[in-house]
């Protein structure tokens, strides 16, 4: 058995045995990479050393073999106190963990070997630093020395010398501390420095094979179910240095302009300096194509090699590269990050140049970033004074004078004013300055709160759950760590990244191009998967049908019965002492209703419209406080105490659990009753001028006989108004369900006889699956992710193995009993990449999310299909 | 085919095609018991005439024989002016039916038939008091003719002739209303009233398969997933009349005494009386004893007869017979109704005397109703005040001088009064007053509210959710009505009812008899279940153990939280600043715990107890209203703005959906590190004593991740107190979670890998599957119930479709994870025997119920085993 392996003898289908840094070096070596050359050492050796205590036979020999070609091929020689070849040690498994053993750089280095470095070099403080910095690094990961012993000396070094920056220390000065390294490594471990380079790099190879078992990277393979027994391999490599004169440098290079996509080499260099120093920022870098005056044979090569680097992984790569003396070496080669917009740029090139396919090109891009390139983003020149982040709820940038109340909003804005609504939370209640605002700020709340799923669904940024505010709405002051905001103030938000800032900063608007919809127009050849829009009004609706949205999958109602004009009814409605009062109350509503419905038909023409009968439960259309009980119930014309009493007695523990969806439509049969009604009149009223195609969606199923009897009554409405079910009355109607309940997904089967069509509340659904609400999860889902106890956030992205599971149940009971059933889902999860993908595999009908979010979830189902 | 059946031709085996009445009616004539003769059209023709709307060939032959059989067997002829044969119709599907056609009684009559009835009876009264019900009926349910037309003429003749009782009405009046009824049927129908018994009995028969159909039986059917092709059948039955002199009479008798269960025959009869009439009450009945004088022969037969029939029954019968000049006939046999005691003995003793097994002896007693046999209840003799109805939350009566607030009750308590705690709803902040007062009584809250939970655990009545209270908790008054009752003054509950009386009324102690331990030796003899119970302190667990428990499957540590001396330190942790202030109120804490589970351990020597860690959200330990801040923030030492910060800043939206729970314990571990300490301390201290046996339970788990964490918190602890897995330290100990969240259900292959043993909270897990919290159903879930929306109240008893699935899952699960997994149930459901069976199905090791239900569960487990 081998144990170990050149990089000339693997590649990167090794990964098993070689790890993932060892076969991609091999990878490169076998492309033909000037790679400064090294070795692998198996993780199979590394599994043998742990569990006999010992190598397995024959090791050594191929060790020293591989030392020797290494030599060779350097034209270095180990521990040669004139030529000395250094190497790095790095540990590599299969996939990188967090707890392994660290980087041991300059490895080869003592007393004698640093004498030829300065030879070579010509530069006594480097080498004098390279020593300290391998002295620590040794000491630290392999000797297991706490740095701050380390650290505690070079301070002392640097006050007894007077400075404060490393840059200030001297080559004499390193050489110093690298006698006191070495004394702190004797006082803590008892030994002396291993001077032997040999005896350096074995140390230095078991300490990697005992990080593998260390009890974070244990503790890590138990977390995320890892096997314990992969082990982890051992790179040894031969260091390069690009500070060796003015015939060395260093630099990193794009294939392509990675911030534009534009076809053209890019990337800057340095000469006579290391990798760090481009790092460091202490010298400007030259632009590439400055090399080709000063090496024009390095610029060649560097050319040549990139185009076929290009050519060979198939996208455009980031490179690194060092100049040693006039040889040119590969240090790495990635694919390179980009924007969202050079992504798409670069992928619809390539496609046309014939390098990779349409499918290739649509999976190469992150559906996650298209939503910068839709909303305004604050112009990355401008001087940034971040105040404080919160969730970046809604993404785009917004700046406006801040008010604390939807009224003054509106006030404000009659004015002229560009304004930002800062809320503690917002209600259905803040609508209306919702509407008018540029963006929205509120101090609690997560990214499904009602303010960001509002902000969404009108594509306004909003940042949510910021808990440094402290907003005092009676005062309208803001406060931010020492600093307060009152009423008319400037500031500006950063939806995508959750940032506030102070002031008004300047914002640039989205450009749209050519490839964005070339690559929307692949995605829709491709994908199986149909995307609806949530959308509430005309308005939304003719936004999201400019995305490409072919449908709306949640039309919610209730955010029609919050308008100034209805609030008032719905009131009234709710006060009603008896059914004549009711009945008036929504007989008032109701022509408002046909209106909002007439409306929606009409920009959906020959497009499915989802509408969503009254879910909210009523408590939610009363004022909730105090203060604000006096002027409604003057407009009401009852009393105060007559409100009050009727707040409390619809006051819920648990609203979230409480008197809502379907059980407030069934035993307040008049209030679907009356949607319904003007369901049915909006959809006849618009027939000879648009296709009508309504599906008429109950929420919050929990048991048949809720939809069952909910479904009575609408077909009792449909009867009384003509409504034919088979479309004779010339328009289309269903009826089906939200699927929100775990209840609803483990009696599917049941449901389905009952429902035209199925549509998954994944807010809730995930909600109650795992027993927290979105607005209290905040004081523990956070510690959740970042303890890893909880991969993703699961309101942000579905919960596959619990939620999904749910899901899954639903879909394959509803069709054991409908094959045909039409399965969709309308949680925010309709728009995220993932969530998109899933609703894919389990064979779901359409996804429907927010008007801006309809573009991602193109892409995504495409890539789904793929 | 065959589509009439005389009674001598059926048994009780043809349900199917005779319907339930008509096959009973059989079987009690091949009994060969005087039965007045009759037949039976099968349901069969019903559905040939339902379907072909014609009756099937060879019907009317068929139909001719058997009234002629009839008439032949009475000695009477149908149209008879002289000896007239008078029929009943009924109904009679394979199960009973809303909806379906009601009876009609003395059809045969006629003006020329109405003669003989006189001549016979020697009643006109009575006789045209007969033809007028019969009219009123036939003209009702066959003709459809509105009940209201025929009351409105018996008023107006009433009102005319100045009297007020029907009992008023002579035999001409009755025979002028005929002529009434008739001209209201006439206007009504546009026909004359049928006066042809052929014709009566042609249109009865049609009106019974008829009614099949009609709405509300389709409805019913549809509602409860009954086929709609089982059709019905109708029987037609000779009338007797035990008015007809003093030959004739009628009564009621048990084969045993249903109240004592003694073995004597027991009833009562009238002499020349209608059943009716024993019914009204205008008569005083005879004891049955009395008819040995009256009439010896009959006695006799009647006593003969009842003997045989319990044999042939096995079962004590309620008998309805009627004697018609000096002939004997049975009307009815059925298993007769019996008090919980009379039930238990009469099983017993049925065993003692070989007539039944001791298998039958167990499924034959009701499990809901020994709780009241455990509890005392109000004087049957006693006159009642009954002034509201409530939810029966804890059976038993107390009565007792009301009191507003926990503290009040300790006070009163101390002077030596007994009294009833009144409050909106309780929390655990209530418990010391709960705990000493004799009932409890709340506004709001359901049958699984906190109130509802404690009591029941506390074996104290408990009426929940009384709505009709309106409690002013300031002034001190509980309004019901326009009665208004203050501090100190006397009521009376009735927590199996739900009534509340006012004063003090008389209770009866429950008393124990020896067939009650034969049963439940009986019980214990073939159940599989284990019954545990639930109970947090050692007078509760010592409770259990007398009745029987093997085990705590609920130990609720938040209960021990509240007690007084503990209180102010768990609110010194939740306000602490800092983990040095957190751990040293903890550090108060532990010794205090160590002692509760000492205590627990040392009772249930040998015993499983599952030690719950915390579960509610802290907020539940700080004052929630104002008024209540001033005096905790005193005591705390803190400013009251501080302590209302605190207040705030935990306040929920959902707090069902909060941080409860693990959760609480992943984000402030040393709340449960300290409770597991004092769990491994309490063990080692009485590991000499006792044998310990404790099961750690983790609630609320959602995801794999959290009991993984925290049984490494457990792991630790034990590590450091020297607790040995593998029972080497003197003690058994065990981890394991509820599984009480969906995510748990779905994902329990996976917990299962860190879990000891599962548990069932169906409390919580009822709550998420469907959406909705206990507390706030309310304004719901009982117009479910009525409305048949819901069979059962799912917190009452499992929902076995949609909870009861997902607990499937989870047992199925877990042990494709674990064989061996122990599962158990500790919601409120464990006590309830239908979900108690139901845990036996899905096969779970135990149930665990509050200490007063151990007996019911022991019972239902043994039914569910048989």
């Amino acid at each position: 058995m081998k144990h170990i392996y050149s990089f000339a003898e693997g590649d990167k289908s090794m990964k098993d045995l070689l790890g993932g840094k060892g076969a991609n070096l091999s990878e490169m070596t076998s492309l033909g990479l000037p790679v400064p050359f090294g070795f692998t050492i198996t993780t199979e050796t590394c599994n043998y050393y742990l569990e006999h205590s010992e190598y397995p036979s024959g090791y050594f020999d191929e060790f020293d073999a591989h030392l020797d070609e290494l030599e060779h091929k350097m034209k270095k020689n180990f521990g040669d106190s004139r030529n000395p070849l250094l190497v790095s040690v790095r540990s590599g498994a299969r996939v990188s963990m967090p707890g392994m053993m660290d980087t041991v750089l300059n490895l080869g280095l003592n007393d004698d070997t640093v004498q030829g470095l300065i030879e070579k070099t010509g530069n006594p403080r480097f080498s004098y630093d390279a020593y300290r910095r391998f002295v620590t690094m040794f000491g630290n990961v392999v000797l297991d020395v706490g740095h701050e012993r380390f650290e505690h000396a070079l301070e002392a070094a640097k006050t007894k010398k007077g400075i404060e920056d490393d840059t200030d220390m001297e080559a004499e000065d390193w050489k110093n501390l690298v006698l006191v390294f070495k004394q702190i490594i004797q006082e803590e471990t008892g030994k002396d420095f291993p001077e032997d380079p040999r005896e350096q790099l074995r140390l230095a190879v078991e300490a990697v094979f005992k990080s593998w078992n260390n009890k974070r990277a244990i503790a890590y393979r138990n977390m995320n179910n890892m096997p314990h027994n992969m082990g982890t391999a051992v790179n040894v490599q031969a260091m390069v240095f690009g500070n060796m004169g003015g015939n060395s440098g260093t630099g990193v290079a794009f294939t392509r302009n990675p911030s534009t996509g534009e076809r053209a080499f890019y990337g800057e260099f340095l000469c006579n300096a290391q990798g760090e120093d481009v790092v460091a920022g202490i010298r400007t870098p030259q632009e590439i194509s400055e090399l080709r005056n000063v090496m024009p044979a390095i610029y060649d090569q560097l050319y040549e090699i990139q185009a076929r680097l290009e050519k060979h992984y198939r996208d455009m790569q980031d490179i690194e590269f060092t100049i040693e003396k006039g040889k040119l070496y590969f240090l790495q080669t990635r694919t390179g990050k980009r924007t969202a917009k050079s992504a798409i740029k670069i992928a619809v090139e390539m496609v046309n140049e014939g390098m990779i396919s349409k499918n290739e090109a649509l999976m190469r891009i992150d559906p996650n970033k298209l939503n910068i390139l839709l909303h305004p983003s604050i112009d990355p020149g401008a001087k940034k004074d971040c105040l404080a982040k919160g969730l970046p709820a809604s993404p785009g940038a917004a700046a406006g004078k801040i008010v604390f109340t939807a009224d003054e909003a509106c006030h404000m804005i009659e004015e002229g004013e560009k304004v930002l609504l800062v809320r503690k939370e917002t209600s259905p209640e803040d609508i209306h300055g919702m509407n008018v605002a540029e963006g929205i700020l509120t101090a609690t709340g997560g990214m499904t709160s009602h303010a960001a799923v509002v902000a969404r669904g009108m594509g306004k940024p909003c940042i949510a759950g910021c808990k440094a505010l402290i907003i005092d709405e009676e005062a309208k002051t803001l406060k931010i760590g020492d600093r307060t905001f009152g009423d008319g103030d400037l500031l500006t938000l950063d939806g995508s990244t959750g940032e506030i800032f102070a002031g008004e900063m300047p914002t640039v608007e989205p450009e749209l191009f050519p490839e964005f919809d070339t690559i929307m127009s692949w995605a829709d050849e491709v994908r199986r998967l149909q995307i609806r829009t949530n959308a509430d009004t005309p308005h939304d609706a003719e936004v999201a049908r400019r995305f490409g949205a072919e449908g709306i999958g949640l039309c919610r109602t209730e955010h029609m019965f919050f308008e100034e004009d209805r609030i008032l009814n719905v009131r009234k409605m709710i006060l009603a002492r008896n059914a004549d009062q009711r009945a008036e109350a929504l007989e008032k509503l109701r022509p408002m209703q046909v209106e909002d419905f007439k409306g929606i038909f009409k920009v959906m023409d020959n497009l499915p419209v989802t509408v969503r009968l009254l879910d909210p439960p009523l408590h939610e259309f009363l004022p909730d406080t105090d203060e604000k009980m006096a002027p409604v119930a003057a407009e009401l014309g009852v009393d105060v105490a007559e409100l009050k009493e009727a707040v409390h007695a619809l006051h819920e523990f648990n609203p979230m659990l409480g008197h809502r969806g379907c059980r407030l439509g069934i035993t307040h049969p008049e209030i679907y009753e009356m949607q319904v009604r003007a369901i049915f009149e909006a959809a006849m009223a618009m027939k000879n001028e648009v296709k009508v195609k309504v599906e008429i969606e109950v929420p919050l199923t929990g048991h048949v006989n809720e939809l069952k009897r909910v479904r009575a009554m609408i077909d009792q409405v449909a009867a009384e108004t003509g409504a034919m079910k088979d479309g004779s009355s010339g328009f289309e109607w269903k009826v089906g369900t939200m699927i929100e309940l775990p209840r609803a997904c483990v009696t599917a089967d049941e449901i389905a006889k009952h429902a035209d069509f199925f549509s998954f509340g994944t807010n809730d659904l995930t909600q109650m699956t795992f027993g927290f609400s979105r607005d209290d999860a905040g004081s523990f889902l956070p510690y959740y992710t970042e303890n890893e106890i909880l991969a993703d956030n699961p309101t942000e992205t579905i919960d596959q193995e619990g939620v999904g599971q749910l899901m899954r149940m639903a879909v394959k009971l509803g069709r054991s009993t409908k094959p045909g059933l039409e399965v969709g889902i309308c949680g925010e999860h309709g728009g995220e990449p993932r969530s998109v993908m899933f609703c894919h595999d389990i064979e779901l009908d359409y996804v429907s999310c927010s008007p801006y979010r309809v573009p991602v979830a193109r892409l995504a189902a495409a890539q789904a299909a793929l």
